[in-house]
């Protein structure tokens, strides 16, 4: 049987050979804890602090201002509990397009009597900047909204976004109230395809995650700006400066920052090449399967997501009978261990359960080739037949 | 140079070389996401769902009862503000010997309304049954008390501690005080020497870490029994059973797996290698340094644990002496960041704060010899002349 297709790295990466050559060291030769006294232990420690140097100069910030986590859905966990652990009762925004790692720490968060609006996206699945805006309250403490979105690939107007709140600041200052209003962002999607410049965005916090950039599950980093109050969610030995304790996962560390590196060298040109297989594949679904949705904007939009609702059709089925055939793909999330229920998402820009359940995910990677992409319609062309 | 003694595996151990190899498979090739549809990534599952059982069936316990978490850390954490959370306002009961891991989760609950009773241990670092008994209140949810000191080395009596709350339980049934009164261990430091056998504990929750098993760095395990109630730290996808959210760690629960499995294996011969490792070093450093202090019980201890407080002594220059002359031990613990503070643990025992910073730690090992043992002594009698 022919080597399988791949197309589901919205989901996982294979961790980058280089990324793992960079690790091995750390695992059975130069594995002291940092926080030592010895001389070994404090090669360790410049190895972290060096690594986090790296980090911090591709978001354009301070070193103090990134802390290493286990992947994206702790570090979404620590800016959502880490903030509002610190103004009780305060009011949240987020959208409706977020990840379960948003939505849940603000649905926990309710429960224990914070207050919570959710903001829904247009039907091409991008955020109106006045929407956030308008959802802002003099209560409002944190707005979160997703980079690049997990399932349907849409990117959002964060600079937009991030001057309407400048402005409600301003407002604010000057009204006497005194509250923060941060601005966080999901941008684990974003690592690999978009800026992650934090001035060019305007954000106060950022999630990103070693995972889905071919480094080390979880691996990641909060992007915290130095002005933010937050209580850490695991506390003890004061690591991270205090903001996540724990013995540092020294190779994760060290991989999550090669990783960083990699993705973001290779950007430009990464984009470049899968927005030109990303065209090549949608037309030949329009071609081949004449009934087939496209969701999400076509320009705001990541360059290695295809996500398609093909209606009559039952996902479940088709991904089976693509998965005999060699080839990988998602329904909607896989970051959720419960797949039952249908897609937030595809609810949110107006997908019905039917449609929803009728919806497949593509997403390209760094080997996907032209080939792979036209035996991949030609395949399900023929499954539909 | 001669080869560096190291004496500080309370502080970390170098991943075991077939922990490693074990671990390998995951990170390039087998790296799909356990939660994604196709066979690749079922498979995947089923290794996620073997190193579970695995884990299971060492602590004797159900495989659901087992919640991988990213180290010993945030599995402490979970424990104690998992718990908390379910039961807002209630009271805490912890020693005073605890890792800052359980310290600084119950001060920040008190910070935000809970309540809490530190209990003092004996002067030998072992904790009286009836000083914890007398300290749990009708509002006492959760009861924490470390398995094995991470500095003094001190055991405590577990099971004599399960039993008496197991009689409170029962007069508050009688008493209609419906009130779970949980007991939880921190056995961090207990993976390589003690038993893990639940029942034989009596506890309800128990932390096992990775990183002091000659596992991987931030793997771990939260043992949760089948009956507690217990809030998410880390929310959202739903994994481990909605108790701990996020793409799990494949490589990292594998490497701890095996671990955990080697580590258990290897216990009974290896208690009674050290065990006569540390008399002879006992022995040698009474002989060698005659005003030298032993800390902690003799009798109820790690057998790889040695601490001594060596009076008018500077453990900073002690350590950095020894350090040139390529031998690595601690002062206290490591896990701390900021290691400024005298240890909160020889301060419980009764040592002052100057005799604190007399005090070093020797943590031995698998590679650990008598020869080294032997050269430690006279390398430090030296540095002492």
């Amino acid at each position: 049987m022919a080597e399988a297709i791949y197309l589901d790295y919205a989901a996982a990466t294979p961790l980058d050979k280089t990324v793992l050559a960079a690790m091995q060291p750390y695992f059975a030769e130069q594995f002291f804890n940092p926080s030592a006294n010895y001389l070994a232990a404090k090669k360790v420690r410049m190895a972290v602090d060096q690594a986090r140097a790296e980090v911090a100069s591709l978001l354009a910030v301070r070193p103090a201002e990134v802390t290493f986590t286990a992947g994206g859905t702790e570090a979404n966990n620590l800016a959502i509990k880490g903030v509002a652990q610190r103004f009780p009762g305060a009011h949240i925004v987020m959208t409706a397009l977020e990840h379960d790692s948003v939505r849940e720490p603000v649905a926990q968060l309710v429960r224990h009597g914070w207050r919570g609006t959710e903001v829904n996206p247009r039907p091409d699945g991008v955020i109106d900047p006045q929407a956030i805006l308008k959802a802002v309250r003099d209560d409002t403490v944190l707005v979160s909204v997703m980079y690049a979105n997990n399932e349907i690939g849409t990117v959002q107007p964060l600079s937009a976004i991030a001057h309407g709140l400048e402005s409600i600041r301003t407002t604010r200052k000057q009204t006497g109230n005194n509250l923060p209003l941060y601005f966080h962002t999901d941008a684990c999607q974003a690592g690999n395809y978009l800026t992650i410049a934090v001035h060019r965005l305007g954000v106060d916090l950022m999630t990103l995650n070693g995972g889905k950039i071919y480094g080390p599950k979880q691996s990641g980093i909060l992007y915290v700006a130095a002005h933010v109050e937050l209580e850490p969610l695991i506390s003890g030995g004061g690591q991270e400066l205090n903001r996540r304790s724990g013995t540092e996962n020294i190779a994760a560390i060290i991989g999550f920052a090669k990783a960083l590196g990699l993705a973001q060298a290779k950007r430009k040109e990464e984009v470049q090449r899968l927005q030109a297989l990303q065209q090549h594949f949608i037309e030949l679904l329009e071609q081949k399967i004449p009934n087939v949705i496209i969701n999400g904007s076509r320009k705001h939009r990541l360059p290695n997501n295809v996500h398609v609702t093909i209606p009559s059709s039952d996902n479940e089925q088709l991904l089976f009978a693509l998965d005999e055939a060699g080839i990988q793909a998602a329904a909607g999330s896989a970051c959720s261990a419960s797949s039952q229920e249908p897609s937030h998402v595809l609810k949110a820009i107006g997908r019905s359960d039917v449609e929803a359940r009728a919806s497949l995910r593509f997403s390209l990677g760094r080997p996907t080739s032209s080939a792979q992409l036209t035996k991949t319609v030609e395949t399900l062309a023929k499954i539909l037949e």
